[in-house]
């Protein structure tokens, strides 16, 4: 029965946990800025709902994916596509006729996609006409959308533009080929460079908008999770559980045997400090110096419980007797459960680069389990 | 109409073109060695149909995704896991227990995973003990899996041993976090070292079978394909279609407008040696010279009409009136189309590492096309 789970759930965890984290990379390098998810045309085919909604929990505020958003009962967000442009282009007509179109048809949720022809030659400044009309019959413009070119460079140009029109409030969305770094680059960029054009840092850095598609969906730079299924513990035939395990040539490979409990620890800053993978019946936070051991390595650590602020269990049922336990948390709860997950883990465990290894360790007695196991098996 | 389909169309061409090129790309490297899709674990989500379908026509055999198998009718091809060996272990059995259960199962598809506790030590000799006995009842075994280790290191041990047994024709499989150049690596070092251990190089390489997952299915090391579908023509009041063009500054992304052809044209060897983009009324290949130019570049070459063996149209109708036009080609007729197709690609081009770039290239009256329509737009 545990075994024919073992694909399904491995398919079901692995990929969104992984967009999740990527997510939750690129909300952390936007700053608090909108996050767009984008990536229904080069995601996985169907793939694409359940890395949309990873993306979601992680850190994504909108998609445009409509039958997703639908589904889970988002407005999706989005703009129109060059071809609108292009269309009026090749039928003779301007951009301009394309946008002041748009306008009249979205009046009050009004993005137009400026890159068709020439961002600051054209794009910008028709976009700007158009609000001008949409400003005069009582409509509050939303937004241009860059997808081309020097984005950091466009931003603070149309930013200026746009401000020297009283258009301070309208939005800036950029796309085309964003990832968390590159989200980290413009924006340190717009913050450096704003003085020298007269623009306020923290106004700039609020107004823009990330549309992020390619490289969230297929977690671009690290794609898949290698998150594995492994026998750790089975009942004998009078019903008591054995542990059971898996060794291998490749260290990290082995596994961590029998039932057990998953604790995490929180310092006196309250972040989280140790996760603790102990024996399903033993409490390690009882002794006043608790010894943690490394899954794999011969490296041994020691924890004050005088350090120990707080600590909480990580296993939960999700499944029992074949019925969900968890109340099928709605996107809000698991957002919030999100964010308040991250906010307890140290900044250095969360820098985009180089981050420092959190700690996954072993009780005494689950690592002496361990070390038995492969001890019987003769290797 | 046309831009509601954007989306759609690109996520289910974008995914798979990807997945079948990986999975060519995988087959290239194996030699004609059985390639098995092993990728439901780490692909994305409902995803890994599709990529699991695109790999079998890209060069996958089979696929261990059982509901894909059935849907396509394919055998659905594996192992067992290390947890059935595992089960036996914590219950007080061996692994020789656990391999003579499941022989005793499947005694003609017996394939056993042989390093759950020492491949050398224990899972070969205890798969011979048991290969035996199935031969002794006059089954034929089918192989053994080796899943972690020098995969090179230990196929050729293992072959040893099992050459000294009679099995011969007992294949290996291996898996483990392999790839094109992975699976080219191991082949090239089965193929010289094989002397050394008094083993023939063909007999070893051909006896291998590699089961490719997270790699293929998430196409390692190149994640996305930047497919794009962009408006090139439309239909004025009149009827009559208008050539339409999106600019940009990232040159790569200008369109090639207008109605068009695509030709490819076959050289004396019978080699594909230009994909022509040529406009929907004209025959480039009618004139003795042929004149090239290249989509983006300001480059130019010739072609001549006497190096041309053969050539034929790309484009294909697939959809007409919302009806499919092709039939609906099943899975051998596909695979005999990517056979031939690759067949008759120069290796240059196929080369797995730095290839040769294939030429696609513009007609002059294709390319003044663009040209002009660049200028109208002032850009």
């Amino acid at each position: 029965m545990a075994q024919i789970l073992e694909t399904p759930f491995l398919n079901r965890l692995n990929y969104p946990t992984l967009i999740a984290t990527k997510a939750a990379r690129v909300a952390d390098a936007a700053r608090g800025s909108a996050v767009l998810e984008f990536g229904m045309r080069r995601g996985p085919n169907s793939g694409v709902y359940a890395g949309g909604r990873a993306a979601l929990i992680g850190g994504a505020d909108f998609t445009s994916n409509v039958a997703l958003s639908h589904a889970i009962g988002l407005d999706p967000k989005g703009t129109h596509a060059h071809s609108m442009v292009q269309a009026f282009l090749a039928l003779g007509m301007t951009e301009l006729d394309a946008f002041r179109k748009f306008a009249q048809m979205y009046p009050d949720e009004c993005i137009l996609l400026v890159d068709t022809i020439d961002v600051m030659q054209s794009g910008v400044p028709n976009a700007i006409a158009v609000f001008e009309e949409l400003r005069n019959n009582g409509h509050q413009p939303a937004g241009i959308r860059i997808d081309s070119g020097d984005l950091a460079y466009l931003t603070i140009q149309a930013a200026a533009l746009l401000d020297a029109a009283g258009f301070e409030d309208v939005a800036i969305v950029l796309s085309s080929d964003l990832d968390e770094l590159v989200i980290w680059q413009i924006l340190s960029q717009l913050e450096s460079e704003a003085p020298r054009y007269g623009l306020a840092p923290e106004a700039l850095v609020g107004r823009v908008t990330f549309g992020v598609g390619t490289r969230l969906i297929t977690s671009h730079g690290d794609p898949a999770l290698g998150g594995v299924y492994k026998l750790v513990a089975i009942d004998d035939e009078s019903g008591e559980s054995q542990p059971a395990i898996k060794i291998s040539e490749n260290i990290e490979k082995i596994a961590v045997p029998g039932d057990k409990r998953l604790i995490r620890a929180y310092d006196n800053r309250g972040l989280a400090t140790a996760d603790i993978i102990a024996r399903a019946d033993e409490d390690p936070l009882t002794s006043d110096l608790i010894d943690l051991y490394h899954p794999h390595r011969e490296v041994h650590r020691t924890l004050k419980a005088s350090d120990i602020s707080d600590s909480e269990g990580l296993l939960e049922p999700v499944f029992n007797d074949g019925a969900r336990q968890d109340g099928e948390p709605d996107l809000e709860t698991l957002r919030e459960r999100r964010r308040s997950d991250l906010q307890r883990l140290d900044p250095g465990v969360r820098r985009l680069v180089n981050p420092h290894i959190y700690h996954v360790s072993l009780t005494k007695t689950m690592k002496d389990l361990q070390l038995e196991l492969i001890d019987e098996l003769g290797a």
